[in-house]
């Protein structure tokens, strides 16, 4: 089809050509990439621990003298004695790694209390423990991925955090220049929408951090100051957005330096105890008596809700 | 070491080996081995789910011209394309069984606004792909060996049902004997706990059905019929789950019979319009203004209250 020049027709092809290239230009940048394999990592993983659970139960039918205390050892263990002849010591020895375990094992791999397995039921096992090794090979591959694109993303983040935690902050922001120009009491409670919102909605207690609690320093912190860690953590972290969206500058040294110094502060101050937190209960309920919500008096008088609330604080608060 | 006759150690000996025996008994039964494997079988046909929407979304990145509605060849379609060499259209057509859709991704597969994949994003993506297809693989293998297991367990039940639901059943209730020995009614609602005590507890609508709404005859009925579907079914269910356990013969196709016939006359007789749930709602109240249960009550003073129980029943209420 010949077309004139500055026709309708021409105007039109343009625009396509220019949409389909402003498509191509969202689709091209890594961010995208990066978020839908977190998100993998964090489905498989669950996959993974699901079916650890499962396989240790149902092989434990067949074999209850066995107990070992991670997935890989344990579909390893299954394949080998699903074999038709009897496993020799050395093997076993490879997959647990403790001589007299695997000595109690060899001994009853023979004459184990457990069920005997028929045709069909080893089939399904033999199936189930290699889809365990297979959920776990994927989640290697998924990691490696992770931690090259986040360090490519976001190399001051990941420096400060670690590669997972930066990469599951960019999902829940959802895009790199969403991230970056979000305030820091933002960043500390991404993760957190569900416990923030009953807070707002029921009056529950404020979560203090969201995806952030996966930080070791955070969560093997006492108690008083996690919170406290959790917000120095995610100043320094907004900064270092930042620095990964518009100048592009490696500043993770200088930004870990003083928030190291500033965490090494709170861990040596005084942990005070507690009141505030019970403070916190009663006071806001004064002041909110002619509020717009009304949850929390609702709250107090019946056992129902004050039930749910709890739980509710319990199951996500700390996500 | 010796013993000497009517000592203690022989007799501890005596009891030792009479526990063991009686632990080999327990574990020799076929139907624990079920129960573990419809858990499984569940649980990885959840895993496989997950995995399909998250592979559709980020394959959709490099590819989003693709319209698949079917997991495996999504997968069979990623891994394709993910080849270094441009495949042929009958490759495309191999996987997708539709000719025109087919050459339309021919066609774009060289020239798609999508993102190109680097090196390491190509090998997550194509693990990925590849784990989604094992769990197909595992899952058909599940199967294999359920429908072996049901058949043998629970032919009777089997013959009304299927295979996944029987056994489903059977983990609800936790071994044949308390399955077999269960009436109807708590047939009738295993799997549905979580509603029946929210109705117990907060007074929400009681369940109609459990597990056994998955039954095709269920779930495609009439929504004002369906209860009364599944309280047949559950009434054949369990003379069936009882011939099963009890006298092992099979009567599952007189059962069938009956009712077939019983469906067929809920099924033509007129439904009526109802207002029966709208009694529920206020009858009830008035008559347990004197009981225990004072939720109900609450709830309809207490306006959070009602949006989480109308929300707990829509989650829960038939599973």
């Amino acid at each position: 089809m010949a077309v004139k020049e500055g026709s309708f027709e021409e105007l039109r092809a343009k625009m396509l050509a220019s949409a389909k290239a402003g498509i191509q230009e969202a689709y091209s940048s890594e961010e995208y990439a990066l978020i839908q394999a977190i998100n993998a990592y964090l489905e498989t993983n669950k996959s993974y621990n699901l079916t650890y659970e499962r396989l240790t139960e149902w092989f434990g039918i067949y074999f209850p003298e066995i107990r070992v205390n991670n997935a890989k050892s344990l579909a390893d263990l299954a394949l080998l004695l699903t074999k038709p002849e009897q496993p020799s010591i050395e093997e076993i020895k490879k997959i647990i790694n403790n001589e007299q375990m695997a000595k109690i094992i060899h001994e009853k791999s023979g004459k184990t209390i457990g069920r005997k397995m028929n045709l069909e039921e080893k089939k399904a096992v033999i199936e189930f423990a290699e889809l365990s090794n297979n959920l776990l090979r994927v989640l290697t591959s998924l990691e490696d991925y992770i931690k090259i694109a986040s360090e490519r993303i976001l190399p001051n983040t990941t420096y400060l955090t670690d590669e997972k935690i930066a990469a599951e902050l960019l999902s829940k922001a959802g895009s790199m220049e969403r991230l970056a120009t979000m305030p820091a009491s933002t960043v500390q409670l991404l993760g957190a929408e569900k416990s923030l919102f009953k807070h707002i909605k029921f009056g529950s207690k404020p979560p203090k951090y969201g995806v952030l609690f996966k930080l070791p320093v955070v969560n093997t912190a006492p108690r008083e100051i996690r919170g406290r860690i959790a917000r120095v953590y995610a100043t320094k972290i907004s900064i270092g957005l930042k620095a990964d969206y518009y100048t592009k500058k490696f500043i993770g040294k200088e930004l870990k330096k003083t928030l190291d110094e500033t965490v090494q502060k709170i861990r040596s101050a005084p942990i005070k105890p507690k009141p505030q937190m019970q403070q916190y209960q009663q006071k806001p309920q004064e002041q909110r008596r002619g509020g717009q919500h009304r949850g929390p008096m609702h709250g107090h008088s019946n056992s129902h809700f004050d039930f749910n609330r709890k739980r509710a604080y319990k199951k996500d608060g700390r996500r």
